[in-house]
């Protein structure tokens, strides 16, 4: 018998994946120029060059055993030294290579994470919007995921319904700054107060709380601003990176955990990631990738053109009289639908070939999400197509 | 408070990894040319040029997003249309793209096999002597691992102790052909006489027992002979396959599980595994890797050094007087010890900076492991040290 679990599951496609698709036959029948396609998430601009360069000097020049040969359980030492370097030089943290584990993109860091802080059964808090693949990252690993509703007025934290959450079974916080899908990065203040309710819930259950931060689009900020690391303002923080946007290559699944230096066990518990590979079958990120990352991890791709579509259509977007938040980072926005049912609302913009997400799956019904990680002369070309759409679909606001 | 089970495991390094650590230090203090290290499996033959210059070429020509973009999650389809026309030519089964899911190596394709063809709770069977690794492999999918105690007279099945335990709670037998540790290959008659036993219980309890083959030292066949390919007689076989052997790129962490066409729901399954792999932060193979071994998938590096090395150590063994059966593939080989307790013959071993693994947590007490992927040099100039060990250390026998 297979098994019923993953069998029903096959059932349930995202919805994401679902308008890709259609995005993908559309395009198929009128031209996929002709699609406005703000379905997927998936970096647009090119790798840089020395990206590039990197691996085939890496394949031209490294001796076979040390660029084909096993990785060590935790991650190649020196690619976790020079990620160590690079990050306490950016973030002015004592990172050492005992503090990184390498992993398999952000999915993979946040796989061992979420193992390595909960046990089954433990509560794992995140904030509405979200990232609707936590559902598995986190259930699947025996711990379970509640979802502290949106602060829909500018997407920072509901502290409120978040402290009303934050019971004694709670072991870990998911956040996500610069957030998919909201575009917006939490304010210095607010990482501030949510360190300061776990600091105090943490003293009032006697255990720690820690925070697992998903951080694939720490590069991806706007107005010349830089992230506020979460790890700067609570040591119990494990950071989750991926290298899949700031070097536009996601299909290569690099990332790393970062245990702040200062968290008790540290050192152990990226050991205890090393345990967690084996009974996950994942057994280190590519040797290649890890070699090439670790020569290439303080340069990005040319991200600009995120920031220069964001303007575009926030402009638009405010213009028509939408409600939405500026967003500070990601390629990602998030208006309010014109009508309260967001699925409805994305349906009639389907006929415009317009293609947006309905934000129920990501546990904020009534708005959508538009991925602009696309070429700006298409954003261009979709700003009246868009315009038509409101006009024809709502003429009487 | 971090997880208990992981924090436990911290204490218990392999015994493997601990000689191989061994090695290393001894390597250091006297050379380590003068070091033995029988230890660890890791291939020692170059990869083959050709895959290099795959990558080179794909690198300099595959369009940035077509290299450097998301897989699909059941891995890129081209890339599993070559392994299945490979595969089919190979072995004469319909294998189509549709039966083929791509993962990190072996190690992520049981990952994946076990979880879909189990649930919590349920068995599955594996034969001593056996990979140690099976033992978080399978248990932290939640079904649980049983041992049929060895055949020590040829090391193929124990049927006898195998029927007794193949009771109703047994959902799959994970078998590795040709063997780590034993090097032998199940012959012909042992591979049907299993393929019989589970169609006459899976009738009898009413539901499938499946197969899951390790086969990562499929290309490693000696005497010019073929693996003998389970699929060919049990349609319910998931074939776990890796290329860190057959390439020589245990680093790069790819491979992939092909479930029999003629296997009910084979194809539904092959999705399951990608719903598997959102739960345990997995997320395919490296792209850039996947599209590599497509255009090489019927190539291997020159393997013939495992065989010239197995026949010097073989005929050495004899000549001493050990117990040992003649290994038909891997680079593996497995004497009995010249006492009841192979601990304590190892570590007289490393008195003379030979570095053998006892196979105690091989679950066959008494024997131990020899693995002689090293340099044919090396091993003709480790056979007088063996000689001289045994002739020290067991005088009188």
């Amino acid at each position: 018998m297979i098994n019923r679990k993953y069998r029903e599951m096959l059932n349930g496609k995202s919805v994401i994946r679902q308008l890709s698709e259609f995005a993908t036959a559309r395009g198929a029948e009128i031209g996929y120029e002709n699609v406005f396609d703000f379905s997927l998430g998936n970096p647009s601009v090119p790798v840089p060059q020395e990206f590039n360069d990197t691996m085939i000097r890496l394949i031209n020049e490294a001796a076979p055993t040390d660029l084909h040969g096993y990785s060590q359980s935790l991650g190649i030492p020196a690619v976790r030294a020079k990620i160590a370097t690079s990050l306490s030089k950016r973030f002015g943290l004592p990172y050492t290579a005992d503090h990184i584990f390498m992993a398999s993109g952000a999915a993979g860091a946040i796989a061992h994470a979420v193992r390595c802080v909960t046990e089954p059964g433990d509560e794992v808090l995140t904030f509405a919007p979200y990232f609707p693949e936590y559902n598995p990252y986190i259930n699947h690993s025996g711990a379970v995921l509640k979802v502290v509703p949106p602060n829909t007025k500018d997407f920072q934290i509901n502290f409120e319904a978040f402290r009303e959450m934050l019971t004694e079974k709670v072991m870990a916080v998911l956040i996500n700054t610069p957030n998919n899908p909201s575009g917006v990065a939490y304010s210095e203040e607010t990482v501030k107060k949510l360190a300061e309710i776990l600091t105090e819930k943490s003293e009032e259950y006697g255990h720690e709380i820690y925070i697992i931060s998903d951080e694939p689009y720490r590069e991806i900020t706007f107005d010349n601003k830089e992230i506020v690391y979460p790890s700067k303002f609570y040591k119990y923080t494990l950071s989750c990176y991926s290298f899949s946007k700031s070097l536009s290559i996601p299909g290569q699944r690099i990332g790393y955990v970062a245990i702040h230096p200062e968290c008790p066990d540290a050192k152990d518990m990226v050991v205890m990631c090393g345990q967690i590979s084996r009974g996950i079958g994942h057994n280190c990120p590519t040797a290649l990738i890890q070699l090439a990352v670790a020569d290439t991890c303080d340069l990005t791709a040319d991200l600009s053109v995120y920031e220069t579509n964001m303007n575009l259509i926030y402009d638009e977007l405010k213009d028509l009289g939408f409600e939405v938040v500026r967003p500070g980072g990601t390629f990602y926005i998030f208006p309010k639908a014109l009508e309260e049912d967001a699925k409805a609302f994305c349906e009639k913009a389907l006929k415009h070939d317009l293609v947006f997400v309905p934000a129920d799956s990501f546990g904020c019904p009534g708005y959508f999400r538009m991925a602009y990680c696309i070429e700006t002369e298409k954003v261009k070309r979709a700003l009246p197509v868009i315009r038509k759409f409101v006009e024809t679909e709502y003429p009487n606001r």
